[in-house]
């Protein structure tokens, strides 16, 4: 059997991990890494594969079936994904949920008429949460769904504390409350404060001379990304920051409290414990570029979501298979 | 809009589920309920529905639009089901996981020819706990994938104990290991045996004069049921067995232990705890009957499984509501 031909488009973290996780599924090959770097800057470490310039992608329009767009979703993929839809089936991470409803249409108008299939905001969440809260409405329609995120690194809040003057470095973590997990788990369905649900913990390394408890009222007052939660901050050195905080570990729960009558309490929970947040968001991208290469070769088009995918198509397995084995 | 328009083919414990789940689904109503006893002889407590005989629900074939069908594995659905996917979609919740792709070809050699749509095996296991099997297996292909059961009763289990001579009363709980499921959750992919992974539960009330020694031999020792488990026996009144275990409550998880390569671990879970089995189930069967109307409307026939379905078909809102609100 021919093996879904897959290109990548970004080599960052998720770049990487896309690479590693195509590696695990024998019915892909990895066939080009496509970048706006110098490709001869660009050595793929893991894979004996070839590196192009993005301005070449067009060539391979008919020897890649899935592009996975591994750019940011600030300004990346909202201007790649169209842009590379018009030649490939695609699969992205965009996550700016405001403006997904936007997005989808953008693409959308693209992949139709070019008779691909885009499936967008692929991963965790938005992604496997999003399936998760869908589902757990349409199961139980009386009842209130919680997500929670943690424990894990968040990207935006360390930068926001690495641009404060004096902070050398810094990672700060999400960590969901306890007790209100608990509550929640428990059935009962509790209202919940920003601060309620989840605190935020800093690990600082402070510039030579800096102020280290302005500093730290500086974090704990910041607007939108710490003054509605309790924040502690610990000042460490580089080496344990290196030693200790390198790691990108996330995860977190989204969980369906309903009761099916009056009577009967019933919780539904998914979650997540991830040592590493953007291989395990790349391992996602990777089987859903399978149900994009799937759809579309039995007739689809257009923009997608995974709420449009069933998961009979994440497999590499025939239907009579999975009903089989899995079911 | 009009109503999604349903009806219910037999009347225990999981047809009056959906009836309260059907109550709880504005896009819903039920038209009828269908039994093999005297339709006279039965009265639907909580909704304002009539009643007939099996025999003459091919005169509602053009007044419902999802038949649900609420019998037994054993003899019931392996007969219902082909029979009334010749007029109806229907859902079922076959769960004699051996049996299963037999009863797929069975089922589809009347509805595709009948221009109609049967979702076969729906529930939570199987149903929910598959489609995490399979998610589980497609985004981390690996690893190892771990489905333990409870707390909850087991019908079959209880059934068993209750067939001893000089046993009354009986039920029976299955309890998921917390030592191994902790070391699931903790990554280390551990191999276990059909005694490490689950523990059973047994509360008896005893005929008179019964042989209380005796009788715990019996079970523990019982082939298939408990000689492979660790069981604990315990026997109590009539009296404390109605007001302590007269509830259905089961649930479990699935765990899929992962990595995305070599150094990352990653764990994901879906879990179920719930105050009521069946009632449980029949939420999960009316969220698809939803599924295999649109389905069908769509122009879609044929016998079809949990993992046929896009989440998005589970739900009254609109494909762009989905995306707006919950992805």
């Amino acid at each position: 059997m021919s093996k879904i031909r897959i290109g990548i488009v970004g080599y960052g973290n998720l770049g990487r991990g896309v690479v590693g996780a195509i590696a695990q599924n024998p019915d892909m090959e990895l066939v080009a890494v496509f970048t706006r770097r110098d490709p001869s800057s660009l050595k793929i470490e893991s894979a004996n594969v070839p590196v192009y310039a993005v301005n070449d992608a067009e060539e391979f329009k008919d020897a890649i079936d899935v592009m996975i767009l591994c750019g940011g979703s600030a300004t990346d993929l909202p201007e790649q994904v169209p842009h590379f839809a018009q030649w490939f089936n695609t699969i992205d991470s965009f996550d700016t949920h405001a403006k997904i409803p936007a997005f989808f249409d953008a693409v959308n108008a693209v992949a139709e008429p070019a008779n691909k299939v885009s499936i967008i905001s692929v991963g965790w969440d938005p992604g496997l949460f999003s399936l998760n809260r869908l589902l757990g409405e349409a199961v139980l329609p009386i009842g209130n769904t919680y997500t929670f995120w943690g424990d894990g690194l968040s990207q935006g809040h360390s930068d926001a504390v690495r641009r404060i003057e004096g902070v050398k470095n810094a990672v700060q973590y999400t960590l969901p409350i306890e007790v209100a997990v608990n509550r929640v788990r428990n059935g009962e369905n509790p209202e919940l404060t920003t601060r309620e649900k989840h605190a935020r913990e800093c690990f600082v390394v402070l510039e030579d001379g800096a102020d280290a408890v302005n500093i730290e009222e500086q974090i704990k007052t910041m607007p939108n990304y710490f003054s509605d939660y309790n924040t502690t901050v610990n000042f460490i050195s580089e080496d344990e920051l290196a030693t200790n905080h390198s790691g990108m570990p996330h995860g977190g729960f989204v969980i369906r409290s309903g009761e099916s009558n009056a009577e009967h309490k019933q919780i539904m929970e998914f979650s997540l414990n991830l040592e590493s947040n953007p291989y395990f968001t790349s391992s996602v991208l990777v089987a859903f570029a399978r149900a994009a290469y799937k759809l579309n070769k039995a007739g689809d088009k257009g923009a997608k979501t995974v709420f449009d995918v069933p998961f009979g198509l994440l497999s590499p397995k025939s239907a009579a298979e999975l009903r089989k084995e899995l079911l």
